[in-house]
């Protein structure tokens, strides 16, 4: 099942469109025979924070003081998209590219810190899932974010080899950079100096786990012991791993599907010990000399192989630019749109995106359509063969958008979008309009309306020139309610944290009862884990 | 004579630069050689208020609903400058770019509105004057914008052959899109309806004049009656001398500068008969079908006359988007950068901006490098082999850009901008950095530094980081203002308006003298023409 808007659109194109894709199959069909039978392989990397425009725009790099060749070359050799919209935060996003549904249906709504004794239900069917069901070799190297409780760990989503981070570069804050921004205060409480005030030993966590390697059915392994000199080497392990990974299934002619999700781009990973580009921004840095000189390998490395032909490669960021309190020297910006990391203004949800196909995917395009991180997975599925893994019974969010890749622009099959907040609906989009429901006057409608042609900062909310949306976004938004009585939110994982590793620290192990010397407490001090907290709303400022 | 900080530069580059220009000069004499010893033709289209990002990229495009393809084409064909900075509205940037100088130093520093009894003085020396005196064959159509006093009208400035709206597009705001957006009220007194509290006729104006036709060392005569019967087929008729200019002058082997500032991108010229956007905004509307559709006209006429390979055509607009108080279904936004027409941020002063010279410069080049309008001045007087007709003992801006032209990305000798707004210093340039001087603490250095790659958007004021440019930018300063004690600033040309035109209206003729029913004041009515306003400063917000 689609959200209903997605049966308003077939019921007007379902003509045009089966003929599509009875082409598209032959097409796809057709491709695989001159591959022995073999499907696609699929690569999928999917970086922190950043603002569209900031990848892939000659000129926009020259303002910007740093360069994004690989990006550049993958809009010159493949699809540059514009309108490629996340979800607006690290969790939420990785949960909604993963499972297809946008991240409230999962109840993974809200980015995670340590500890959360949460995460992603072992009952989501995730891509790796449905490509390992149909045969695919499956990896997952990076950025996970998405839990602690064992059932959450991509070990256990589907991936057959992990090396992961499950929170984000929390770690990395205690570098030179960190330590010079006071990024993050305490969330090591060996590293705090002694103070005399202090009362409560227990505030502030023990015993998390920086990074976890696991393979499908087995226990994890902490990699590491959290310390900075085991950070530092982390990310090249990833891009280590995942070039040998590539290589490897390359080599025994095995359908692959290869996640590597940074850590890099957004902070230092470690100190910058050379600074290159104009801009000496982090940022600047870390994405041209890291991720983005990464992809650039990739790329060259499926030349190589000789697997290009038959191999997708889809990069793009995982939400807007971190420009709300972001840590100092980061040098992230608004580009195009208004807002950033965690906005349901575009600024949060629209970024950098582009696919890479060769002799697949016509070089040199730009395509305006909307599509959304969830369309990747039923995407995957069907270039996998594997459109029958897709789970029934509960929304997908993501529709198919074989034709935007196969035929370019204006052959999105979208034209809508719900942008979360949180568990809030805080927008709705469909087409060139925006209506924005946070903060509206009750009983009055409000000026909540933008156009996004004419006014793609959302500077002006309009009411007069917009008003005949009104309904029909309300109409919109009804059904989308409806739809989801039928088939209503789940929750996400709750449970002890980091239990399932096979080296666990005693620290770690601890995470899992409640401390010893709060035994006598008068209530059950784990009870908070099944507890959601209320949500109050926001304003409309976000 | 330059800036004060040009000789800074040119202290530390004059080798370098000695040994390009030497190189230079030989490429400008080979090619001249090739074309029976003609120097190069000059085509000079600037229109009104658009944001840098606006025209020439394609993604932008999708997202904007509107195309430049045109634009786009002299960008895949030729050169796009990321860096083009005109002054921060339409008389200012008019002035600079005809005289090379900022338009402080010639008075020009405010937008005119009817009535000025104002205008650009005959002392100033235009493009059109040094190309003139060079042998070009010179014309001016479109909108000028710089003054109501004879002196200033185009054919009195060196161009040959003029068709111009002395002010700006007033009268467009009586059409059906003007009413609707209640535009201007009562700049034509006869469309007013009666108001029975009205005491003083003579508060709006009557008399002044839409547009102008005039040949060099003639009478002007004025074009049409000031209704919209004549002011719709301008734009148009403009167009077709345009054209048929370059023709004439390419089929005599005539060396030849077209100056075509249109009307028409701003507001809409004629009501809009059938909207073919997907944004329907007038900008959209009017740019697309409108003056970009006219520049790839121009291109393929310059190629069908063979002369390509001898013309110089350089396109942008004279300032941001007018985004403030904009009239209504306008269309425009900020994109990139902040702010819009008037302001001293980015977003008022970098605009859309392209060369195309088929043969001399390179396809697909972006440069990121900094270029102000005024240089345009003082790179066509070299191209012409007219840099003697550059006026000495006076303080020229432009700098010469041939090299930036030839050579391409990083050849700018320029790497600072002073920014007024009307006659304030309202920040200045180094490079990435910008000070604002606006709105300062006194006595405090204040927080209004900015670093232009991390922060473009100017939204970020910094004191700590860029602490170390302070005295950097101070001493800028104070060689700056010490420069203009030796040679000061201008006044504009004063005197009676729309004299100099051999069909005037009576009520235009009126204009020069105190209306009869004044006589017995117990003032000078006239005594204001040679009176400045005085400017209280502006604050931070512009």
């Amino acid at each position: 099942m689609h959200d209903a808007e997605y049966y308003i659109l077939r019921q007007q194109h379902r003509e045009r469109w089966d003929v599509e894709d009875q082409d598209l199959d032959e097409r796809l069909a057709e491709l695989r025979e001159e591959n022995d039978g073999r499907p696609p392989n699929i690569i999928h990397i999917m970086w922190d924070d950043m603002a569209f425009g900031d990848a892939g725009i000659p000129v926009i790099n020259a303002l910007r003081g740093f360069d994004t060749p690989s990006c550049n070359r993958m809009a010159e050799e493949g699809m540059m998209f514009g309108r490629l919209y996340t979800e607006p935060s690290c969790t939420p996003s990785r949960a909604a590219v993963l499972t297809g549904r946008h991240a409230v249906r999962s109840g993974m709504h809200t980015v995670a810190f340590p500890v959360e004794s949460n995460g992603l239900s072992g009952e989501e069917v995730t891509t790796a899932e449905v490509l390992s069901d149909a045969g695919y070799a499956t990896a997952f190297y990076g950025k996970w974010h998405l839990g602690d409780v064992e059932e959450s760990y991509p070990h256990n989503q589907g991936f057959d080899e992990t090396l992961f981070v499950p929170y984000n570069q929390v770690l990395v804050m205690y570098n030179q950079q960190g330590e010079a921004a006071n990024a993050v205060i305490g969330a090591r409480p060996e590293t705090m100096p002694d103070d005399r005030y202090q009362l409560d030993d227990t505030f502030v966590p023990e015993g998390w786990v920086m990074a976890i390697e696991g393979r499908k059915g087995e226990l994890g392994h902490e990699y590491g012991n959290r310390e900075m000199s085991d950070w530092d080497p982390l990310e090249d392990e990833c891009k280590k791993r995942t070039i040998e990974f590539i290589r490897r299934n390359a080599k025994a002619d095995q359908p692959f599907y290869a996640a590597y999700w940074p850590n890099e781009a957004t902070l230092s990973v470690a100190p910058i010990a050379e600074r290159k580009t104009p801009a000496r921004s982090i940022v600047a840095e870390r994405f041209q000399y890291g991720t983005d000189a990464f992809i650039g390998e990739v790329m060259d490395e499926l030349l190589d192989l000789g697997i290009a032909e038959n191999t997708l490669l889809v990069v793009h960021a995982d939400n807007g630019a971190m420009i709300h309190d972001p840590p100092s020297g980061m040098g992230q910006s608004e580009i195009m749109f208004r807002g950033g990391k965690a906005d349901y203004w575009e600024g949060g949800i629209r970024v950098p995106a582009f696919a890479w196909w060769p002799g697949t995917i016509k070089p040199g395009q730009v395509v305006g359509d909307m599509i959304h991180e969830t369309d990747l997975f039923t995407t995957f599925a069907r270039l996998a063969g594997a459109t029958e893994n897709i789970p029934t019974g509960r929304i997908i969010d993501g529709l198919d958008q074989t034709s935007l890749l196969l035929n370019g622009d204006s052959f999105s099959r979208r034209d809508y979008n719900f942008v979360y907040t949180g568990p809030i609906l805080a927008a709705t989009i469909k087409g060139r309009w925006k209506r924005v429901w946070i903060g509206d006057h009750p009983g009055l409608v409000g000026a909540a309306f933008y156009d996004l042609y004419t006014d793609p900062r959302e500077m002006f909310p309009k009411l007069i020139p917009l008003l005949h949306t009104s309904s029909a976004f309300s109409k919109m938004r009804k059904r989308h309610e409806i739809w989801k009585q039928e088939y209503p939110d789940s929750n996400s994982a709750r449970g002890a944290p980091f239990t399932g590793l096979a080296n666990p620290r005693p620290e770690t192990v601890a995470l899992s009862n409640p401390p010893a010397d709060l035994e006598d407490l008068p209530f059950d001090p784990l009870q908070y884990i099944d507890f959601d907290l209320p949500w109050d709303g926001l304003d409309s400022d976000g």
